[in-house]
């Protein structure tokens, strides 16, 4: 589009349609706009197959309701992350469907309809504290294309638990380990395998776990190197990384 | 070999040579010493064409030296991390063949001959100091068999000079981001590109850096979604999460 | 009035109705209060053209409409920041004549009727949660007398639209940069041109933000020399020194 | 430069030397390339009288010899700010001429030969050791053209100080108050006149400054709404920003 | 169980009926579950005579209920910990028979029919505040069968009610002391007696408290070489390493 | 009476009623208890003409009701701080005579009937919104016989309120300073008196104030050395340490 | 001095040599040097008997030399605190008579010759490490006039030691008590005597001491309420703050 | 001794020799002495065939001999902990028999002569950093009488090399887990057993390690309830709370 306006310009400056001075005034202020419409473009390429995102949290449930309206159009995927039930309520009130995932937090229209096939994309969680944070990354993992297996409340304190599941573990391409508390668990399936492995620290815990500073900084002096980390309670973050090593 | 020993056991119970009793006595403490070993293994054979790593920060330049003799024998290769020239001249004087990376602060003995070439892996630098912890980055994704590009000093306050590269950013499988001060190339990268972008903070700074705090906080709350974080002046961690991931 | 009162004392000292002794112990008491005086008529002269401000965070409504009934005489400009709608429904209660501005939760009684010509200002945001701050600046210094242009929604993670917006930019005298989470957007502005920008930084966020200090480290840490940051949500105090500026 | 070879491409269009595709295919690779040279030319242009800058901090003194030598061609000033004795002595011996400041740590090169005349910039200190920061913002406000006058060691404990010198301080266009331990200043500065405040924190301090945080916080916390505040003992910054805002 | 398992698994090797290929290939996943099984079983043994436990808080009223349905089968004590009294409501509603401690906020079904013996256990609370958590640590010892005396209200700053029970802290094999504010109590009786002593901080305080990082700092730098320290408010796990103590 | 009992003691043995060894027997039991009598006996000596005091905060209305139905038996004074209007009530509904300060959240029963004359003490407030922990320091202080005086709203950006007062400054025995946001206040007021200073810093203030860290670092840090500091919002503790040095 | 130049220049207007003009315009800008000139004064007479404060710590020995040189003429005081013996070595070249105090690291000229009588101030110490610290309080209240008495080595894990020297305690005016690590000491102090304290944390300790930030928070939450605190390792404002009260 | 005293004193009343009021003057005073002696005593009791501790950090080699020379009398231990060569050579030539620990960075002074048999206490640590603390611990739990085990570098990353040794793992009777970094080694061993294990965070790592705070922090919250914590690098407090709880 922005290559066919290009083009355009250019054939008018070909047929003299267009002096030399008009088509570089144009130009000079054109570029931006054409990178801009390329970012977008070349941005939608990237995320083929994947959703318009809505962060919900601190919009109130009319605003999540409008954004969904604006962007579900076509058969355009969105996911709203941090939703509450009610800004469902004004999504569907709105004329779009979607669905609610309850323990995610997720809205989604419109999701794909091609079962997922990357990856696979293994989620561990430590406690069941950790479940929602872990959803909102295997949803969207999902919306990305990869097929995700999910092993929770395996935390440290049952390694067993754990070592139990080795084959999940190690069939996986890449995977995403939730905790919270002391947020040790990465450290652990760091050791096992091979892999990259998403560190997701949440804020489960009380007192000198600080809002889940402690599981953050445990995931951050990792001496298994092949850990990386995101913000805490960040599953739309852990889950779109995965997504995209998942994809390659 | 662990097989083998299990093989051993199962074929003596077979021949009657071993009780029943006697058969389950070993199993209940050989599968452990079986999982180690089993680790060991799976664990060399994850590093396939990558070095046993020494971090010779904490050690002294004599232990250096001795566990690099240890180490690299026949062709293994061995890299030793954060470690001084004093370290270096050490190991030389237990007779391993090894080189120092001034830079990068690295001792390398026997090196991959084979040239590397997965990837492309990016890594991109803020500023002039962020420059060691860089190579240091660089030379565990070659290690790893990853083909790595520089674009160094490109920080975001003269945001045309990485954007005067785009094709490097673009045609990188995944890119390591490192910067200190206030941390902020990898959310800019992160808008740029759809690949994974590991960020790396660094002790660049003065004052309300904290350190590498404030640059660690900036690339945690990253906004853009492609961005993990390991920790501060982890060059060998961000280039080993690299390499897993160009490996792919 | 102070130097009228100044005035009659030494008149009476000359008439020699005041002994010396006498007046010198009167000037020994009286300078303070001439001093206080005079400061605070300089005082108004300095704000001359813009409002009495009333923090109203803190106070109960009723307290925020007796505040207001008192200071919004005549026809001075009175600002109320950080004010619920409960208070300006007091405000008005108290037949105060006054406008409640929704996004900057701010009441404006008697607001200036001259048109704001100096600058100007641009207020750049870099998503939508740090409208309502953004919007405390522009009325600050839409009060002190500046003219005020918004560049909102333009994060570093999707830099293309900022840059899409360099004639805005390159106006501008003085430019308020608002920026939660990892609080990049003022470095980057500011590698763009060569005015005195405030960094603003905004609780949005969640997790490793720590409630605005991650953007706040970000901006104090900024490589861009031409940054200076006020406290986090502070959009009154990044508005007036904004318009101090422009004032100049 | 860029903008005649834009030109010229769209001459070479006109003249159909160069066909439509071939165009289209140059364009798109050249913005960036011109976007960054265009930004080199204003990023020098808004810094005319200015100095290159350079961080000695953190470069051997060889590395600052040479970078001087390299960019202390023709009648470019020079600054190179936290440098040693050493590092000046580098430059020297590289044949630069230039000076050394021994209080603001600062080396310049080529110093502008006009007088400043701008401003004036008021340098304020609460003590002694607060001078070496103070000495590098005056020098920074110096070479890029204001005239500043300094007033130190008046400190809030002591408050006359200042009072006694208030004609110093209504007459400058924008202050820089600089102080360490509890950093008060600011504040009190801030309440006697109406002209934009930088606040520079300095590390001087012992215990529960906490390496100058504290200092830092009182100034952003500041209840004088004309304060703006840089890092902890940027000096640079902070002359930078006043420079600025005098050069209006 | 699982030794009958691999008993079988055996006699059926030796029997000739699975042949050596197989057994092996199935001895190479089943190890880890039996690690699983005998650790369930090793961690039932170890807690002969305590309880399941469940974290109530973050966990809906209904699903407590649920998870004390599914535990409180036979006659296993199940504790449920930091439980409000509408969850208890719907433990009873699901027919489990239960108690609600209100001071501890904890429920427990089934407790231990013999009487607890071992220790004893003296907590040790410095104000009235801290006795929800002393209590919560109770009841987890006593459920451990250790026999539980209490000392409340004797903080640091009327040092002579401690001293006035000396025959109290004497006869006690392991103490717990709960502190918040200053949390200096565990240091004084530390001084006191020569047995192991577990510092339990509470967020009990206000401003520079910190929500109980205060009392905790106190405790990890007590100068009494017998304290060791848990979480902040986290009663269950002193009471739980205090039993471990008196079990011995 | 713990003098008594010994006396008795002693007299038994002198009358040969009790043997040395029972004797020995019970004052190797008994010194701590009269330790414990004789320090409750000193500690209300010293507190004589003072209140006991109950923290109300953490309890409920009734048990405060409680706790004051208990202590105020004749005419002594009961001082609850941190109190709520529901606490007053129940004190009321239990038959006891008391007033509630709305301002100081405190109820007072029992009052002293003499008139304060130790001191004077001043209060000096920086902001309005520091009234309620201020008049908490003031009831204290007058509690304990202390006459004291209010200078309210003087803060450090608006200095010449201050020093328009300077009679009331000079003629304090000792001044308690209290201060939010930066808390500067202390700092300046101890450059103008050769008094004892108590620093207060209240929680009043946003974002970078963390809750009254700031100001509570600023007065630590104070560079006027007769400041000395008290906990965050501690008004009370002001108040008594201000009591005490106005005793002497 | 000054009231002298305020008489001669009333008393020329009483002559009718100086108009009420000429005299108005004197008057607006004497009354601040004034001030300044009065403030010496009052601060001279409120410091009587008392010395000039030099913090050599952040002074070069030369300067510390040159500063003592000049402020140590007739019989004025001279104290140096945080004094290297080469920064006392300076001072004696320059011909100043003075002395060193090792472990308070001070430097004393022209100590008072009056023998300390008042109070007497108490300065109690939690361990050895505490001694420098202490040093500097007892020798800052001696030369404010205040007699000390030292109660050294006196921990909380040893509760007993203090307790047998509760004569010393009880008889002193205030008290300084100083402690690192857990700093619990002002707290048990504080509940033994009704005196007004002064917490002097230090910065003995490791790990989570911090610093000095453990026993700092620990004394600011100190629940005897006669406590209050200076900054981690400050003896000059312990000492000073101990001083001003003894000496009413 | 204190007994007798007690004693004779009453011996005296009951003969007539003492009258009722000077035996009442004297126990007045008396028991704080009789406590301190009594706790003198029976802190020696308790620590019966343990050492006098000597923390010779902070002390001078000179100090260090000295205090050795006074408490290495007759046969009692002396342990000094994180103590220099330089000081044990003090040691050594004031004429005191004592050893160097060199990992421990301990002085042992009449080491007990008969074997330790208590526990055993097993130490684990993570990585080859955090030998010299754990060292520290073991010489500490020995000279109680502890028998101690070793199980060094066995961090979570590889966990297989912790589960190969489970048999030691079972038998002790208490254990010591020393980690840095991630500190995630405690809460895995915790998983194992049913034992009371002591975390030793230690100083080992960089950057976001925060010189411990990490592993301390993640130690603090443990998912494993048997964990308790001591301070950062105290391999004392570690070894002597092990040693007491083997001890029973």
């Amino acid at each position: 589009m922005d290559a066919r306006r290009l083009k355009r310009l250019l054939a008018s400056v070909q047929r003299g349609e267009v002096s030399l001075e008009a088509a570089l005034g144009q130009l000079k202020v054109l570029p931006f706009e054409d990178i801009g419409a390329a970012k977008v473009d070349h941005h939608r390429a990237l995320r083929k197959g994947f959703a318009e995102v809505v962060l919900c949290q601190g919009k109130t449930p009319e605003q999540v309701g409008l954004v969904f309206k604006a962007l579900a159009r076509g058969s355009q995927t969105v996911l709203g992350t941090r939703a509450t039930r009610e800004a469902y309520e004004q999504v569907i009130s709105q004329g779009v469907k979607a669905d609610y995932r309850e323990l995610a937090r997720a809205i989604v229209a419109n999701p794909p309809k091609t079962r997922p096939r990357l990856g696979p994309v293994l989620v561990i969680t430590a406690g069941t504290g950790d479940q929602g944070v872990a959803e909102e990354a295997v949803l969207t993992a999902e919306l990305m294309g990869a097929k995700v297996e999910r092993l929770y409340d395996v935390g440290v304190a049952g390694i067993h638990r754990l070592l139990a599941h080795r084959d999940l573990v190690e069939k996986a391409k890449v995977l995403i380990v939730v905790a919270g508390m002391e947020g040790a668990l990465p450290s652990v399936v760091g050791g096992l395998v091979g892999k990259p492995i998403i560190g997701l620290p949440t804020s489960v815990g009380y007192g000198a776990s600080l809002g889940g500073i402690a599981p953050l900084l445990t995931m951050l002096n990792s001496c298994a190197p092949n850990v990386s980390v995101v913000n805490i309670d960040n599953g739309f973050g852990a889950g779109f990384v995965a997504g995209l090593i998942a994809r390659k």
